[in-house]
């Protein structure tokens, strides 16, 4: 169905996307809600707008458009324009024939892909499309056409040779061994252009961390110039527009907390692929409170991480570890980053579970890349890392983004505020709660607040005293501090028996 | 997941539905977006809402609630509440189950239903319900299931006694029998309170076109009083809140123009059992233009119609007759309430096809009703046509409803700019494209602009001659009339061959 309205200049900007004014009413009738996508034909051309209504400013009859559209339109007041929704979309028919449980060519997901990134979908469309997603699980070939469309329709980063990464699906609390394995490469001249998300369901993701101690937002050209310079960088992915779909379809996941394994493989590996990655390392910790529950599943997973690397010619392995415990003693980003520059310092105080993790991951990265003979890679990340190489090469990273390379762990600042909590009987740890750690550290304001978080001066497995510290809060005032003790007398974070 | 905010009273009041605002950038980082629906926590009790952010009138730290909130629920400044998304809803696991291919119970059903038709479900969450009806089609069950729950969760008329209705399910220009059946009916002392819909895909309902000749929009106490006046009425459903959560699924539907046959069935049903019908007539027009492209699909959804209303204890037919041409000559709501009135005043030019048509219908829903015997009821409701009691009938209505019934069928005021459009040669009119008739009509602003639409002076089948008068436009100004021509430069409302 189409209409017919007459074009009204309005002299307003709006900005991108590109929106149309309707009468109100007469867009009722037509069964035109705002925010809704039309497809108007202007001198007979496309244009692509969402739908606003208004009582008062538009007249039925007309079309109000603004400043954006008409200066790159050439229309003039009292144009005619051909009003309809864009349900003849290559991308809407697509999306219906998913919905049927039909298979989807390369075509039909690019057409539907590009029109997530370039917001031509609106929220509701992309629900079904999602939904479509959940009922009949992707094919193998189908997650590959989707990585491959996310990829191509952001930015594509190019470095010549081998590109190596390290990424964790997440899930564990602490367990910042990015930003130890990403020195320890570069340091034995491996190119590793890290890019990192911030936290997104944990008290912290790798660029909160990383932003205490250095700016980790630039530009495709600053990156290659970070990267030319050290071998290695530590930013934030979001800054770029990496596999921007990839995002709009995260939104509507939310809402139902649906995230379904599919999408975690498409929203690694796309991003992978926009950023030249050919030789990855996959960090899956499997366990109960994880994101893999058990490890069939994680086998599963492996083969389908396979399927899709091998379409790209990207060298991929997956390290699973069993486990559910915070990997280092710090939650939140300045606890983390303080953990992570004692381990690179080789301080005293330095949690040896996050050392023997990054190590470990560095050393099957080396193997992968051919650096070394299969079993010999560990040995010569714990070199690189004891002899104060990857300490050199952080401060070298840290340096080309703007941080302070003289920076020194225990100068890291953290909450003025704090709490200790202390163990109420004598006994054996027995489970550490994750959730109830991440709720906590949420409360106390955690990632937005970087200097916010728990530090745990207790873990798993070990024999406590009753009256023993157990953990220790950190806020930026009493209020933050007050309303995690309030948390937490409903939380436990430690189970003792 | 779940986070504790500190209450900060905001004083604004937003009316209905609830509003918590959040700190933008703090909601970004629990995953929370604008539109998101929460569940809170305030003093042990939960309270739904849904999310607006902000950059700057509310901290870290704290939710801004609207005093229409706190006043319903005596917090004060710097309570802690507990912030969750709605995940656990009962709703929403109901449609993972439902997404997943699994068949929903009542109880399912009803939770579903029940939050959509008060705002506990956002847009989003509704796609994905919608979408799930959409792949998995409905059973037969699931149908009644659906049907019983829309219908409680709304306004219930409830009479006394036999109750009777037509429904037509639309998709032919003109059409407007329910305003000569009911009168018919109702002359006979048979109860027919009808509530209608606006125009939604055509260029008018009979509800728009009711509103030429009387108000439409009632209370239930209103339509009752109505009714016990004169048995019979033609009122505007959307005025009450009969099956609230039939509009809000239509709404998702639109960007995809979805619309499939279960959901049609029960939008109908749903209506007719919360008005409390026990005898149905449902018009089903069947051919390639209108909804129901052949006789195969309207007899399976005869079937479906028929499982449904036996749960309700209703006495159904469908009437399916193979056409896709208008009924009547006018098309718009006065041109289409100037045909209903010249048919009930018996006047010379009335349109032959839209009374015997009426006839037919108000003769199997006597028959229906145990008015008389099979194979008698046209010839009745022929005579209460005839005689002018199907008029004078229709003449208390109007008056009841507000209306004058002193009106004559050539009173009706029509559009004062009008056009002629003549035969481009000699020949048959072989094809009326009801597709292009109502795309000229709702150029022609109608159903908004009542006075609006298009009046056919010829008619599918008949021989013209070259320069012959075809049809005509009306519109309520120059410019208007200007937008049709421009639409009609493009489209043919008659092909003569």
């Amino acid at each position: 169905m189409s209409y017919f309205l007459k074009a009204l200049k309005l002299d307003v900007e709006t900005g991108s996307p590109k929106i149309a004014l309707l009468n109100e009413k007469e867009a009722w009738h037509y069964g035109i809600h705002a925010g809704d996508h039309l497809k108007l034909t202007l001198n007979g051309k496309p244009l692509y707008v969402s739908a606003n209504t208004s009582k008062q400013r538009v007249k039925p009859g007309r079309i109000g458009l603004y400043k954006d559209i008409w200066e790159k339109t050439r229309i003039t007041n009292g144009d005619i324009v051909q009003v309809a929704f864009q349900e003849s979309a290559h991308s809407i028919q697509a999306i219906k024939r998913r919905l049927l449980g039909k298979r989807l060519k390369y075509e039909e997901i690019y057409s539907i892909i590009s029109d997530i990134a370039t917001d031509q979908l609106s929220k509701v469309q992309i629900t079904y499309f999602v939904a479509s997603g959940f009922m009949h699980d992707y094919t193998n070939e189908e997650l590959y056409f989707l990585t491959k469309a996310m990829a191509e329709t952001g930015d594509m980063l190019h470095f010549p040779g081998l590109v190596a990464d390290k990424h964790s699906v997440g899930g564990l609390a602490g367990n910042r061994t990015t930003m130890i394995v990403v020195p320890i490469l570069a340091a034995l001249g491996i190119k590793i252009p890290k890019t990192s998300s911030r936290a997104i369901t944990s008290p912290a993701g790798t660029a909160d961390t990383m932003e205490v101690l250095a700016p980790v937002t630039f530009t495709v050209d600053e990156i290659k110039k970070i990267v030319g310079k050290t071998n290695g960088c530590l930013v934030w992915g979001g800054g770029l527009s990496l596999a921007p779909a990839d995002d709009k379809i995260l939104q509507v996941s939310y809402p139902m907390s649906l995230e379904p394994y599919s999408k975690m493989i498409v929203s690694i590996m796309a991003k992978k692929v926009a950023t030249g990655v050919n030789h990855l390392i996959i960090d899956m910790p499997v366990g109960p409170t994880t994101k893999i529950p058990d490890m069939e599943t994680a086998r599963m997973l492996e083969k389908k991480f396979q399927y899709v690397a091998a379409k790209f010619s990207i060298k991929l392995k997956v390290s699973m570890i069993k486990t559910s415990d915070p990997v280092g003693f710090g939650v939140g980003p300045a606890l983390e980053a303080r953990d992570v520059l004692r381990v690179l310092q080789q301080k005293k105080e330095r949690p040896g579970d996050l050392s023997r993790k990054a190590v470990h991951l560095a050393g099957q990265l080396l193997e992968l890349v051919d650096y070394c003979k299969p079993g010999a890679g560990a040995t010569i990340a714990w070199k690189v890392l004891d002899s104060g190489r990857a300490w050199r090469k952080m401060r070298e990273i840290i340096k080309a983004q703007g941080g302070d390379p003289n920076i020194d762990s225990e100068q890291i600042t953290l909450g003025a505020y704090k709490k200790y909590y202390t163990a109420a009987k004598t006994g054996q740890i027995v489970f550490t709660d994750n959730k109830s750690l991440n709720l906590v550290c949420r409360t106390l304001g955690a990632p937005s607040v970087k200097l916010a978080g728990v530090y745990l001066n207790k873990e798993y497995g070990v024999s406590v005293r009753k009256g023993e510290r157990l953990f220790t809060i950190y806020a930026e005032n009493k209020e933050r501090l007050n309303l995690a003790s309030k948390a937490l007398e409903k939380l436990r974070i430690f189970h003792i028996k």
